[in-house]
């Protein structure tokens, strides 16, 4: 199958990239890296990024920014970064994806434990991540051709707790090799509208 | 208890009224009607409005707009249309509120059903439904001086069937009134961070 991996430099996304490449052709994408460059959070990006692709078989989308701040201190602007990056940017992506995905292509999205477990500073990414699930969730019930969307949601993983350990405190980590398994699941399997936990015991 | 009631002209926001009027004062507000004018839309309406009511026990939002279409054909316009009324104005009616609200006041928000039973048209309601929730459950933790917030889910009231019926196939619908029990349990009652689902068997 030919896959687009977004955010392919990323933790995650590298261990994503590494996971397939065994057997499946994989276009690399990310802001700044990558076969082909694209930012979520741009439509126009999104539309150059597929346009240049061509036709495929699965896009994963391990990217998705949100900020991080105190109910009583976060902005607007602050909103913005997570409604137009981790929810719009993944919900236009969708969307501009139908034109490009094969029959029986798949979508798969990321979310994240936050949803499930807020953490200091972490109200605008439980927010937006729950959103990402709800959509997610009702969207499948429309996608054409047997078009499949997924989510996963990871908790921290390994490799970067040493950078965002201390903003989750006692939670268990997951290795980036691990969670890249969900995605696998997503986009190689059957199942459609369902969020990947790939965390447990919280 | 001095309660604010925004929507309050509406189907649910009435019988809201009705019900608290017995043991409380009650301020209305409303888009067009009301003891004062709000758009939860608007944070400058939010800061007017909230200026001239001053402190309450209580806040209830029962209004918060949405737009309906096919996934393959909502707009970025249409999706913000939920965005900024369904999720910031009820998120930054939320944040301002806290300057007026007593110790221990409330705040009640309105999500809907379609965050957990996708209907057609309703991808948008029920990403930025789940959004709510999400949002109410994870500020819960973050509120000050024993300020509680609460969101109440209704499936489709009786009152409304001849209008919006047709949209929620073989559904059950439920009464305005008991819709508004849910939000006077939410704001007189001592729960937090709960979206209180006004529908069973669906």
């Amino acid at each position: 199958m030919k896959i687009l991996v977004i955010g392919a430099a990323g933790t995650i996304g590298s261990e994503i990239t590494k996971a397939l490449t065994h057997n499946h052709q994989v276009i690399t994408a990310g802001k700044n890296s990558g076969d082909v460059q694209i930012d979520i959070a741009d439509v126009n990006s999104i539309h150059a990024a597929l346009d240049k692709v061509g036709k495929v078989d699965g896009i994963i989308c391990a990217a998705g920014d949100v900020a991080f701040n105190t109910f009583e201190q976060i902005s607007r602007e602050e909103w913005d970064v997570g409604i137009n990056s981790r929810l719009m940017g993944q919900v236009n992506l969708s969307q501009i994806a139908l034109n490009y995905l094969n029959d029986n292509g798949s979508i798969t999205l990321t979310s994240g434990i936050i949803a499930d477990y807020p953490i200091a500073y972490g109200v605008s990414a439980a927010t937006l991540n729950g959103a990402l699930e709800h959509f997610v969730s009702a969207v499948s019930h429309e996608l054409p051709r047997g078009i499949r969307v997924n989510a996963v949601s990871p908790t921290v993983v390994t490799e970067s707790l040493a950078v965002y350990g201390d903003y989750f405190p006692g939670f268990h980590s997951i290795d980036a090799k691990d969670v890249a398994q969900f995605y696998l699941r997503s986009a190689l399997g059957i199942e459609n509208g369902k969020t990947f936990k790939a965390f447990a015991g919280n």
